[in-house]
């Protein structure tokens, strides 16, 4: 039977060093790292197509494989990530605030490390060193327990990273992998309250709902993005075709696209030939109410209710036509997955009424969904973007990976 | 069978109306509260009464007969928090960071209420007045489980509550209290994942942990302080016999109070007659290492390992005697609930280091720990005292109720 206490306890110790390990030391042992992805690259490709061959063999579907795929250019592009976080600046230590109280207490509220992170991820090997450079920096350990199709790479990857931490004077326990890719190894980790401080599911909703069910250790959310632009009646028609071409087709497989359009009916007949036209060009399959059907025709599957709540991740569009503001409203806060919203309109009222309204991470006036981003919302980066309300909320950068402390200061004060 | 789907939706829905009430609105239903307590002491007392003899009769034992007892000043002293609430800034629209992107999106990240908070707490009937207060004034709807002797008392403060907040232009269910105390009643808000957004227990160690093992919402442990105080070899003694004697003495029933003293085996023999003196007049009983024993005698009883674990809540303390302040940080660091520890030092090397290992929500150098308290560090009130790492670490005041939520603002970006 797998037993996750040994590992949480090495995690514990190494997360005590990293703790004040110091920025310097911190961003020498990243430098190793980026500089020995790019000199092991020839070895890390030779396991990662020992892992894709096996992952085919098995009949593992293309997507999957795909996402399991790495070349000269990804492992480049992952080793460039890691220099990236080194320019980022530390949080720990940072002083959130503090002041004297009237009996003369010193109190500082200081950033600190949350201690031992668990990430579960499903295929992305590039996971494996994002995740584990982004805890390096903020001075946490890192447990991940990765797929099984990908084992052979993420433990190439790990070992890389290990030697990269004792090279730099660091403990090699601050980045684990899990050997054992069962599931019983990972609701090991859930249940490692005490040990494992936050649990960070990466992957589809799947994982995630079995993460809340089966955690004891605190879980944020990630990524599970139902996201909706609903386009008003006093909405720029052509800019709403540009969102939602955009939101929708950029990237269909990420969090932030967009998976259902809303119209008002009022601008319903004359925004749907233009928009379908649109999506034409990338064969966007359209599943649409009633209405929506009416006015586009046979092309058009009819919706369900089980479409409003699918996050398609694919070429493939919802859109209903809904009589009012309000009614966009009441749609989204049904099916929304609290990630990303946006609202189409040039009526100030419509605006403000939606953004209040709408509660999620993110909601747009104008602007395609896909900006939700650790990047472009000038975090640096990101491990996640978070769907909870609790810790964090939208993208998780540095500063999201810690916690705080309060250092109290006296010369005897008593109560 | 105990359903709470109902009563979460009607949380849910209250909460939206509360989300976007204005302080105003809310001040006024927190004001009428503060007088309907007034007006209706006479029967609130007589209610109390009723649970207070229904309690002695189950045999109860009279500590928490104790805790359950309400009378005139207590009562005043509720009504007087609910109008310490009614000054305190509301959190909610607060804006946090925002700014433009290179690209022209504008970008506020501003503060909004958690959404449905749910407060399972034990015999104290004051805990539903000041949980309500404060989740309201931070816009969010309470879902309150209280013990079951209190019900009839818990029963009528929440009616008035309701009574004010209709008076305000409120929903009635803004605050609501489960009927059924059972705890299969409790498990189900437990796993109201979607409905409740965050779990609050308030009471002991095992109502805490039966909530971090049962519950699939988010939950912020609170309140279970074994706190320790660590006398270095470089204390001033009198300092350090007051401190003790404060945090031990002072209100020995609360999270923040002193459980065990670690002393540096340098001073032990100097300060251990003269603690015990001090001690001695709140009999307070000893329960030492073999060294303590040594020393003091036969007065002390001899600690066992449990009795390191123990957060007595009472005038009991457990004294240790160790080699070095890296024992003491050993011993904290196996024992520690994360609460508030202490050292009482002149050494400025050994504070430093005191503070930089020890992870907790506060670290103290020669000051009672008493002061972790909402009130004593500025925060104005507290909903108890998060000894977890995320969201919430300390005293969570209405900022902690709070989350955020990025509003994004521009006219045609696509990424």
């Amino acid at each position: 039977m797998f037993d996750f206490i040994p590992i949480g306890v090495a995690a514990k110790d190494a997360a005590r060093e990293l703790a004040n390990a110091g920025t310097e030391k911190k961003n020498l042992a990243l430098r190793f790292i980026a500089e020995e992805l790019i000199s092991n690259k020839r070895a890390i490709i030779d396991k990662n197509r020992a892992d894709v061959k096996a992952a085919e063999a098995k009949g593992v579907k293309s997507s999957l494989v795909d996402r399991l795929y790495l070349n000269e250019k990804r492992i480049e592009g992952i080793a460039e990530g890691v220099s990236q976080v080194i320019a980022l600046p530390d949080p720990v230590g940072t002083l959130e605030s503090g002041g004297v109280r009237p009996n003369g207490l010193r109190v500082s509220k200081i950033r600190v490390p949350l201690g031992v992170v668990g990430i579960i991820y499903e295929s992305r090997p590039n996971v494996t060193v994002d995740a584990a450079a982004l805890c390096l920096k903020s001075g946490n350990a890192t447990v991940l327990k990765g797929g099984s199709d990908a084992l052979g790479t993420n433990t190439l990857l790990t070992e890389i990273m290990r030697g990269c931490l004792l090279k730099a004077g660091l403990p090699a326990d601050s980045i684990q992998l899990l050997q054992d890719t069962s599931r019983e190894a990972a609701t090991a980790m859930m249940q490692a309250h005490g040990l494992v401080d936050v649990l960070i599911p990466r992957g589809g909703a799947g994982l995630i709902r079995s993460c809340v069910e089966n955690a004891s250790v605190p879980v944020i959310e990630t990524g599970v993005g139902n996201c909706h632009i609903y386009v008003d009646s006093a909405a720029n028609l052509e800019m709403a075709i540009d969102i939602i071409d955009n939101a929708k087709t950029s990237r269909p497989g990420v969090c932030n696209a967009c998976e259902t359009v809303l119209l008002h009916r009022d601008i319903a007949e004359e925004i749907l030939p233009k928009l379908k036209k649109r999506l034409d060009q990338h064969n966007v399959e359209i599943r649409g109410c009633e209405i929506t059907k009416m006015i586009l025709g046979k092309c058009v599957v009819p919706a369900t209710e089980e479409d409003w709540a699918t996050e398609y991740l694919d070429y493939i569009l919802a859109i209903r036509v809904v009589d009012n503001i309000y009614d966009a409203i009441d749609h989204i806060r049904k099916y929304s997955s609290g990630h990303s919203e946006c609202i189409v309109t040039d009526s100030l009222p419509a605006a403000e009424e939606f953004q209040r309204q709408i509660d999620a991470a993110a909601v747009y006036v104008n602007a395609s969904t896909r900006f939700t981003d650790g990047f472009e919302l000038g975090l640096g980066a990101e491990i996640g973007i978070s769907t909870a309300k609790l810790h964090a909320r939208g993208p998780m950068g540095l500063k999201e990976l810690t916690t705080i402390k309060y250092l109290i200061n006296g010369n005897g004060q008593i109560r």
